[in-house]
């Protein structure tokens, strides 16, 4: 299993990989990539590469789920500062840590307009992305 | 890899997919079945065939996600009649353009209740389909 | 395919069935590891195990889509009292009825925060857990 590393910048951000993962699945031919975030803080998903998307994307996020909630796990860890975290769990837990593209002739098969985006949702940190190739012959 | 096609007929819609996902799978007897949506605005999910849920699906959606939100991608576009879609955007990156299903004995091993619906989020369109197989063995 | 049970006991309630999903992949090395629900109303993700932050998730699920809402598939069944769960079926879609974890080493590749979380939405009910095995070679 390939594993890449992603750096945040920002508490809430979203990051094109595509490229990064692209240049990991050199050698595989046909079949399905697995993008997998072993981080419960994180996502990914497939969206189109701009930045004013992005924005629209986080700025929905932290309507649908505030960072300042009256969240039982931020109570819980109210002494440690790094873990007023629950939004990004919930989030994470809904928009999930994994995604699947079929690759076909070596290359991943995404549409026009798709590019695969990291979601950082409690920036900034050190990420790892974890590559799962399974062929289809 | 097997394409289908799709024609919307609304702005957001569903269309139960399965009986066309079906009959793509001739001649394949045990594995996954991924069913990936090569477009930004659009989504597959699994749910009942029951016309008055997806109505309350679609009813959801808009209320999660407006239409007529203020958004950075559309105002970016506000030229263009047929990019004020931010919010096909953020649904379709939150339910995602892709499912799997177990196959076995060469028939997808959905629950009783279970259908493969279309998630238009910008119709009408033409949309494509993608079918793709990975043996278990 | 292997099929696991899973009892519930609350309305919305989540399980951890980590231990469950890996006392069935005992003889698989290296692969995808596919969890599938087969039923309409209950979903999987990847979270912390984490009691508090569970309360947080269903607060949030009981929030973004009421279970006390106008929806049409309620009233069509509106003389069945089980059936007046369309926020089940709704948070079902979007949260999705399967997710895939990498196995390496016999192992499921789960980060460390990572566990198997079984969302029931309209419980109490027993329930069926799928897991389907892809090699990866």
């Amino acid at each position: 299993m390939e594993e890449i590393t992603v750096k945040t910048k920002e508490h809430l951000e979203v990051l094109d990989i595509t490229s990064k993962v692209e240049s990991g699945i050199k050698g595989f031919r046909d079949g399905l990539l697995m993008v997998y975030i072993p981080h419960t803080t994180a996502a990914v998903t497939i969206q189109e590469p701009d930045e004013e998307l992005w924005k629209d994307l986080l700025d929905t996020y932290r309507e649908l789920v505030p960072i300042r909630g009256d969240y039982a796990h931020n109570k819980k860890y109210s002494g440690m500062s790094g873990e007023q975290n629950a939004h990004a769990h919930i989030l994470s837990g809904i928009i999930k840590p994994f995604i699947l593209v079929p690759v076909e002739n070596g290359q991943l098969s995404l549409g026009n307009w798709q590019s695969i985006l990291f979601i950082e949702l409690d920036g900034p940190r050190n990420r790892k992305v974890r590559l799962k190739f399974i062929p289809s012959k």
